[in-house]
Order: structure tokens, then C-alpha cells, then sequence
């Protein structure tokens, strides 16, 4: 059996964080994703203490369907950033896992050169959750990095779907990973998804498959071009990589650099860090909200018999959830 | 410009829809799918009315990465069973076009004929919406469908991720479909998706692809035997499919029939259906507590000067939230 560890105080965990201890790191992380109320209580005090420390890392998200290599990538493209004397962390979203966690080939081997480098940290995603709390966990753990000193912070979304909606709230820069095959339906990614792209990367583009690469890289760069120009005045672009080769990464990093620096000038950079904050505080109202009526333990007695009444039922889910809820709001005026 | 229709009562709505008029159930979902307060109040009283003419139906849910003709699949399936003298409605669940919508090529043609088809009704993903607001509108639409009448409500997925973990808390059945080159990494297909599945369809079976996707069975077979036996007893099977030849769809029918069969005898599907109440009584839930929040007038005053603060970062978006909702909460006891 394993004893838990005992938690430290914020201070303890923001002096560790600051001096760049990553095993301090990782234990403010496993904090953050604690949903016990004694556990957000440092957590809420840590991530104060440290946001005057937080703002200066490249905040990249990564996200292509399944099978397109981003692990692959993420383990060349990082180790390249380390080889300049760059700091790297890897966090991943995957709220798909609920019922058991990673994809069928399991999680281990997945980043294998990333993982033994000490300029780089990898963790893995929160398991068994809801988009919300990985959403939430992801955007703190991220801040922890920052504060930690890291460089790049890279956020991975496994899958295709409402988790990049996510990620794109808590990055600077997004980048789509598609295979050389193009033109089969832009190889089913979703226009919604292309629309929030800063730049695509066509992965695997070696030996053979770079003549379809190439091929491929006009097909979505006339797609990309059918959008308006972003509210960035940056028109993503798309590149060529072989991430088994380490092909085309100098290339990656000047694109996301050379973004950064336009940005910054003509100051997106700083209002879609601004509107990421207004973000996080709604999200924040909603985990609140629910963790108040959930707590309170008058609605817990009550929550009992109402169930009970909706699988007899004598309720519709929608009634009770009413009645439950007014119960609580009348509760507090007393 | 279109003159938005003005509402009926609850009553009006129920007896159009339980009379079976289409154009009826259509303008509840409309209802449905809106957010003011006062429709709020009309479909409320309209899903309790029809509470007692629901649960008839077969809901099945269909998911599949991109690409792997899901609509085909729909279309041609969905004509099978009306031709069978089923009623069948199609609702979709899409929450990653919340940019714009649909899927690169349009929706307008994906089933074109089950959208002329007298004993079908198709309804495409309400748009601009979060996955909670689309959870929320396709479950009650869901309901209006079968008060009308309808033998399959078929809801379907629109890309990997999130929205199967929604879906699979509104469906008796869920069916995966597949394509005939397995062995790359199962296609991608994520072991939280393949453990919700109830049956998967080796689509695309026909002409050369035929060896393929013999093999394909064999190997999806075995990977879903790796999975405990699922709660309901029943072991999820693998069928091949060609939804453009219309091969196999009888023998999909006879699988997801059997199933229902062998639920109902061991209880299973009731108590699915009794779990997925809960689920939605704690959806409404979140609904309502976030709705009574920021419809507070206090709080709408409030939380312009907060955003200002979180802005000039005199404010973490934690600390934000904690006033705002602590306000809110003591504001009720006066």
C-alpha cells in the first residue's frame, strides 16, 4: 500500500517551483489536480503566489487525428528546442480516457527520447475526469510550468473534438498535424478545427510520400486561404516535417517565433492572453457554483429522495433538478 | 428578413407531436434548442407533458473517426429500417463547430435519401453551442422524437472525443464503425471509445477490401475480448457493412435487436435508461445553477469590474471567480 504524501504549505511549493525543482513540480501538479477542498484551498493560494512569476513561456498546442504522429513529433520537435538550450514541458488533455486511460497501445513509450531529457518534462493527462476539470487542471499545471522556468510549455490533445476548444483557450499558438495522404475529404478534419490553426505541419512527408506532402501542402494551403485573415493578421502557414527524421523542425520553430514576434508588435499576443483570462475565470465561476451546491449538505439529504423519485418516476429529471435547485437558493436566504 | 415565429402553448406543442405532425416537431425542437428564459419555461412543461409518451424508441447512438461514412452509413441503414415499415429520426451532435458549421463539405447532401424520405426525420447539430448546451438540446429532442412516434431515434457523432462520453449517457446502443485497414494502431480508435461500444461495423466491406476487412473483424474481435464483459452481458460483436452496396444492414438490425432482447430479459436496459435519468437530472442541475448566476443582476454589474481587474492582473481569475461567487452566495441570504 501506498501512504499518501503529506502536503506541504503554498510557500514551500512556490520556493521549489521558482527554483526550478521538478520534483517539487510534479507534486504541485498531482496538488492542482486534486479536487479535495483542502487541496484547491493551497492550490488557490500557490497559483496567486506564482502569477506575478507566470506570462513568459511559448504556450503551443498540438493537436491531428489519431495516427498522425503527434508523440512522434512532439519527441523530436522538443528535443530539438532542448538542443538550443531550451526548456521544455509536455502536458496532455485527453478527457476521452474516462474509462480507462491513453490509447490501446498504452502511454509509456510514446515520447522515449523526450523523457530521458533533463531540459524537458513530460506529464501525462489527469485521469478519469471531465473536459471541465482536465480543462482546468491543464490550464494550473501549465501556469506551475511556467512558473517553473520552462521555455515551451506544449499542450496535446489526443483525439478530435471539443478538447481542442479547450486547448485553444489556454495557448498562443496552435498547430495541426496532417498526414501526406490529402485530398480524401482533407483527410476528415473538421473545418472548425483548420479555422483555429495558427499553422499545420504535414508530418511523415519523407522517402516516398513527398511528392503527395507536397501535393498535400497546396491542397490546405488553398484551404487554409479560403478562411478570412485571423483577427491575429497572421495567415497560417503549412510546412513539410518528417518528425522520424528530423526534418523540417529549424523550420517549425522559426514559423512559431516569427509569429510570436508579430504578435507581440501589433498586440494580439497580449489581448488573446487577456481574453484566456476571462475565460479561466468563468470556468473557475462554474467549478465553483457546482462544488457550493454539491457540498452543501442539506442538498445532499435532499439529493437522495429526489433520485429516488426520478427513477420511480414521479419526477422528471428536469423537475427535480429544478426543485433541488431552488431548495438551495431559498437555503441561503435564511 | 425572416420574422422569428412567435411560440405556442406547451399544449399545442404536445398534441401536434404526439399527433405525429413533423412540421410540429420541428419548431419544439427550435423551442428546445433555445436558450431564453420564457422558451426555457414552455419546453419544460413540454418535456413533462410528453414524459409519459417517451422511452418507446430504440435510441442508438453512431460514432467513427472521420471519414469512415458514418452519413452513408446513416442514409442507407436508416433506409432499411423504414422499408421494414420503421420510423426512423436522425439527430446529429457536432459541438466542434462552434466556430462555423459542419463538416468541410457541407452537410447539405450527406443523406440524400433518408432526406426525402417520408418515414424519416433528420435534424443536423444545433449550431454555436457548447457541448453541454448541445447535450442538453439533442437529449430533449431526442424525447420530442419518440412522443412522436419514431421506432430508431439514430443519434450521431460527429468526430472522436467528448461527445461519445454525451452520447453514450442518452443511447442504448453504440455503435462504432470502422474501416477495413485495421492493424495501424486500430486506426486510431481510442480504448475509452472501443470499451462504450455495443457493436462495431467493419464499413467500406465490398470489392477488393473484402480480405481486408475479414482481418479487420478478426483483429477488432479479439481487441474488444480483451475488455471485461460489460455490465449488460452482452458481448459486443463485430459485423462487416458496405453502406454504399447496402450490404449487412439486415444483419445489423438482427444484432442490435438481439441485443435489446437479452437487455430487457436481464434488466439491463432499464437500468441503463434509470442511470441516464440521474445523469440528466445532474446536467439540468449545472443548467440551472449557471443560469440563475449570470442572470443576477448584482452579479452582471459586478462582474464587469472584475473582468477589469483580472485584465489589469489586480485579480488572479481564481481570486475573481471566489469574489464573484461568495458575493452571490451571500447576496441570497439577505
Amino acid at each position: 500500500m501506498r501512504r499518501r504524501r503529506s502536503r506541504l504549505t503554498p510557500e514551500a511549493y512556490a520556493a521549489g517551483i521558482l527554483g526550478g525543482d521538478l520534483v517539487m513540480l510534479s507534486r504541485a501538479i498531482t496538488l492542482v489536480e486534486s479536487s479535495l477542498p483542502s487541496d484547491r484551498a493551497i492550490a488557490g493560494t500557490l497559483i496567486s503566489q506564482l502569477m506575478p512569476h507566470t506570462g513568459n513561456s511559448f504556450r503551443l498546442g498540438i493537436t491531428g487525428v489519431p495516427g498522425v504522429g503527434k508523440s512522434t513529433f512532439i519527441d523530436s520537435f522538443g528535443s530539438h528546442l532542448t538542443q538550443k538550450g531550451l526548456k521544455v514541458a509536455v502536458l496532455a488533455i485527453d478527457p476521452t480516457s474516462q474509462v480507462s486511460r491513453g490509447s490501446i497501445l498504452g502511454d509509456k513509450t510514446r515520447m522515449k527520447h523526450l523523457s530521458m531529457n533533463p531540459q524537458a518534462f513530460i506529464r501525462p493527462s489527469p485521469a478519469g475526469d471531465s473536459l471541465g476539470g482536465v480543462t482546468r487542471k491543464t490550464r494550473e499545471a501549465l501556469l506551475l510550468c511556467e512558473a517553473a522556468g520552462f521555455d515551451y510549455v506544449i499542450v496535446e490533445t489526443v483525439g478530435v473534438g471539443q478538447s481542442e476548444t479547450a486547448v485553444h483557450g489556454m495557448i498562443d499558438f496552435f498547430l495541426l498535424l496532417a498526414l501526406p495522404n490529402a485530398g480524401d475529404e482533407l483527410q476528415g478534419i473538421k473545418k472548425g478545427i483548420m479555422e483555429m490553426a495558427d499553422g499545420m505541419l504535414i508530418n511523415k512527408s519523407d522517402g516516398e510520400m513527398i511528392p503527395a506532402a507536397r501535393k498535400a501542402k497546396v491542397q490546405f494551403g488553398q484551404a487554409l486561404r479560403l478562411f478570412p485573415l485571423p483577427e491575429s493578421g497572421w495567415r497560417p502557414q503549412v510546412q513539410l516535417v518528417s518528425a522520424i527524421n528530423r526534418d523540417g523542425l529549424s523550420e517549425t520553430q522559426e514559423m512559431i517565433e516569427q509569429y510570436r514576434e508579430i504578435c507581440k508588435e501589433n498586440g494580439y499576443w497580449d489581448q488573446r492572453r487577456k481574453s484566456q483570462s476571462i475565460q479561466w475565470m468563468e470556468d473557475s465561476i462554474e467549478d465553483l457554483l457546482l462544488r457550493s451546491f454539491y457540498g452543501n449538505s442539506d442538498i445532499q439529504s435532499k439529493m437522495e429522495a429526489m433520485k429516488k423519485a426520478v427513477l420511480a418516476q414521479s419526477q422528471s429529471p428536469i423537475q427535480a433538478a429544478e426543485k433541488l435547485v431552488d431548495d438551495w437558493l431559498n437555503l441561503r436566504k435564511d
